[in-house]
């Protein structure tokens, strides 16, 4: 049983959640809790590390894995959380292509450029399984997928969602244009409100930074600017809420549309 | 200028960003930022602590005030953020009765079971000024809406949406029934997907727990059970986006209803 703070495995994880950079250069996570224990991928599954409560509870399920005990106020150390739940794991990051996210019948995809709070990025993810989306596309100045505030947040759609950072959004413009998927950006000037466009085609939302909103400069590149409305003094709503009434707006036109045809 | 922590100013705003009972006990609570600031009914807000640097940008603002002016360390030792934006109000609590709630023609109500993040009750908040909600129910044991975190993620929707808190949730529901006023629950068992019920009439929605969803006894009380459709291995959406779906729901509807009948 690890039950020194000076241990290297300790010392590791806790660098793994507070440093960016550590995780890139490892091509790692961590995830914390139960239900991010179970939904991992086995072969995602790099090491686990368990309270003794933790381990008598779900001996038969720690079986396939190599995992290691640790007492509880190590845990705590290692932990992220106030109220750790005793399983703690270290995932391989995974990778994909645009392919990924792009290559499926009338992709739906969400193109997030600078976003900076870790809970909303991971909240759009989450909310991007229930709808459908096909996978996110995030500017590289976008907060860390990684990050452990982040992960919690995806409820363990990160496990499921294709993802990737590029370098510049522009740069994958021709390639949205050349698979005839329409740009969506909500805007202040948008001619029509969000739920008068039709999005049962390919379809990708540009939501922008929670401060500054979209740069012009990918406004400018949107097929089409669509409105939110909003009624009193409001000006702008959450990134993440924003982002969840156009992905579940599109979701219910190909809901419906699947219903028309079937 | 006040320019040390043992003021008793200063220690008396620390106070109310960290202690709910001083605030409820005060029946004040305090706002940070120019917007919360710029926004806030003039006569709800009794006292303004300002950097140096915010009073020589906004003399003409502050003119109406009384204000202090307040050294930069001390400022940051009063504010809750990181970054603070120079200026800080003490703002005395709204109080409202049910009747601004649901005393509108065709209301459209929010009604929160026990939500315990102080961010998701902004946010909340903020959309449902965005969606056109009449106000906010809460049961008592919803977190506190004047935590500073709150009071941020509402971008300003404190100072115009009316809410109540309420002892028992159940207590209210004879009032809501009386007034004609339909409840839904979004349910795991609901048997209509959100999108094919009618919110055009008097409206209010059930929001549970974050973690445990809404209770047994409260779902059984709901006029309809609805359900909110999702992909993939998602049980659940987070709160706030849950809210926002169905709120922008009921406005997409109620704006349609209006298009239609002008």
């Amino acid at each position: 049983m690890i039950s020194s703070s000076s241990n290297s495995q300790v010392k590791h994880i806790i660098k793994l959640n507070h440093k960016t950079k550590e995780r890139r250069r490892e091509k790692v996570f961590v995830t914390e809790g139960y239900k991010m224990f179970n939904e991992a991928p086995k072969d995602w599954i790099l090491d686990v590390y368990v309270t003794q409560k933790f381990e008598q509870q779900h001996r038969e399920e720690l079986l396939e894995h190599h995992y290691e005990v640790v007492s509880d106020p190590i845990f705590s150390l290692m932990s992220d959380t106030l109220t750790p739940q005793g399983v703690l794991c270290v995932i391989r990051m995974p990778f994909y292509s645009l392919d990924d996210i792009l290559g499926k019948e009338s992709p739906l995809c969400m193109i997030l450029e600078d976003l900076q709070d870790p809970g909303n990025l991971g909240t759009i993810m989450r909310t991007s399984e229930g709808a459908g989306v096909t996978g996110i596309i995030l500017s590289k100045n976008t907060v860390d997928l990684f990050n452990p505030k982040t992960i919690r947040a995806t409820m363990g759609s990160i496990y499921r969602i294709p993802y990737l950072y590029v370098e510049d959004l522009c740069s994958i413009l021709t390639e949205l244009r050349d698979r005839k998927i329409t740009t969506f950006a909500a805007h202040l000037d948008g001619k029509h409100t969000y739920d008068r466009e039709d999005y049962t085609g390919g379809t990708a939302f540009f939501i922008g930074n929670e401060g500054n909103g979209l740069s012009q400069k990918l406004s400018k590149e949107a097929g089409r600017l669509i409105r939110i409305p909003m009624e009193g003094n409001v000006e702008s709503l959450n990134a993440a809420v924003a982002s969840s009434i156009l992905m579940y707006e599109a979701y219910r036109q190909r809901r419906k549309s699947y219903l028309t045809k079937s």
